[in-house]
């Protein structure tokens, strides 16, 4: 039986700034491109090569910025995007940065 | 006469998080929603409050980040939005950012 965990702010009371914060370090933005995608995670399956704490960090920044959602289900804390609200509260910005790429030449002649 | 100082960052080389690092601080974007609003800033005339050590470091977080640029002029330092640069690199993300607004309540329904 699934069940809340933990602390969801409302992001009516949220900042942009803490959602940028969040979504500003590569880890935590790969992880939510994953769940973004339709990856189906759970806390233990992603962020390969870190440590459990380290993960459990990145995870609350998430979750406490309002990007992410966690439910506990039996043994098992899944992961899920708030994308609803995220779209809500700030139209545009989670598009914006999930169809971003990594580093890529600038066209030679900017507009 | 106006010269350059300092390093100012190929945008073509960043990821975006390094952008919303920059502007994942409630200073920082304040201080870049004035410049992009057409404020005239210098490093002297914003940031009220912050010591001057303060003051600097967030001014060369947004310029390393690729968000400011920073001429001198004299003996002014005029800051100035790269706007075009980051809206070819990271298409509708500044937008997405500065047509935010502070916390407000959610739409009680939403889509």
């Amino acid at each position: 039986m699934a069940h809340e965990i933990l602390d969801h702010p409302d992001l009516g009371a949220l900042d942009v700034t803490a959602v940028l914060d969040a979504l500003g370090n590569p880890l935590r933005l790969e992880a939510v491109r994953q769940i973004a995608a339709g990856v189906d995670l759970t806390c233990g399956s992603v962020l390969p090569g870190v440590s459990k704490s380290t993960a459990s960090h990145h995870w609350r920044v998430l979750r406490q910025a309002g990007v992410l959602h966690q439910e506990r289900v039996g043994r098992t804390v899944i992961m899920s995007l708030r994308r609803k609200e995220l779209d809500a509260r700030f139209p545009g910005l989670l598009d914006a940065v999930l169809s971003t790429t990594g580093p890529t030449p600038l066209p030679s002649h900017l507009p």
